[in-house]
């Protein structure tokens, strides 16, 4: 890796060498998660979107961002299709459950903490697609990831440039670290069933 | 109305004259409401997605509408900032709690309930959006909803063609009937404030 990925800034620790090998070894599961991700990633921007009616920029960007998602549902399921894995659910790994419980539960801290863990998520899922993209050895897969890579991080430019829109750049930059090492911190034991964030 | 608008099929009764009198007194309102209508839209098909994850078909064509709903969204949104019309909360009017209720709790009438539902929904919103292309003074708009009909026709179709998937022709056809006929019912005493589904 390295070198020709793009510097992921955000986060505070790099993916592991474990996750790529446990990745590399279940690339039909993990593209089952992967579409599962798109999925929850655009409903995640919706509820957003559900909760702060108002906020005519964030209402803007997270409409762009919700149809990017399922656009790239829609590619995954395609790919997913044609080799024949069937769409099924799969238990999610506790990464997102963990970082939703950094969420506070009280306003203006709800939706500063929100911005915040899906830009930190886009930006995971940006690092491992990118990982995917230069190790897979799946020429078809290898292209696909590449292809997502632009957008997903555009997406983690949006949540945060949203949080800075609405919110004190230096609470930001504060509660960015806070976010990012609890990130980091889930990640540093892989779960043990292959997952886009195992 | 009449003859130029296409038979709106699923519906036991046409919208009355006085809905119509309301919306065109109250253009921006029910601008404003048509934009919390396609999110919601929007969000309906998703939620039918998460909970049908390996319905293959299903997923396909909700993936379709989702995008559609929020592409109709973001051009909803575009010409209420245009016209200076903030976007903000609305209280809903009963419309989709009360047919929400109809909806069974228990699989496998559950589903096919939520799809029918969800034509019926699409269907009345075809209906309705007609009624204002052809009777908006404001050409804009006028232009507008018409562009939006031919969508909103093909999701009603998309629903009952997947409760047809699904289920058995005559069950569909017999719930159809009653859930219809809770439709036109709720719709049947004008809500004081002017909604699409009002």
């Amino acid at each position: 890796m390295g070198s020709s990925l793009p510097t992921i800034r955000f986060l505070q620790q790099p993916t592991s060498s474990a996750w790529l090998e446990q990745a590399l070894a279940n690339l039909d599961i993990v593209l089952l998660d992967h579409s599962h991700c798109e999925r929850k990633a655009a409903g995640v921007a919706l509820n957003l979107m559900f909760r702060y009616p108002s906020s005519a920029k964030l209402v803007r960007s997270l409409t762009a961002i919700a149809q990017e998602e399922l656009q790239h549902f829609e590619q995954v399921n395609q790919i997913l299709e044609r080799r024949g894995i069937p769409l099924a659910p799969l238990v999610p790994p506790p990464y997102g459950a963990t970082l939703n419980q950094q969420i506070r539960r009280d306003e203006p801290a709800r939706m500063l903490d929100a911005l915040l863990v899906s830009g930190l998520i886009e930006a995971r899922s940006h690092e491992r697609l990118g990982l995917l993209s230069e190790h897979c050895p799946d020429r078809e897969l290898a292209k696909f990831y590449r292809s997502l890579m632009a957008s997903e991080a555009r997406h983690y430019g949006a949540y945060w440039t949203l949080a800075d829109t609405y919110y004190e750049r230096s609470a930001l930059v504060e509660r960015l670290e806070t976010l990012a090492q609890a990130e980091s911190e889930i990640l540093s034991t892989l779960h043990p069933h292959p997952r886009i964030h195992s």
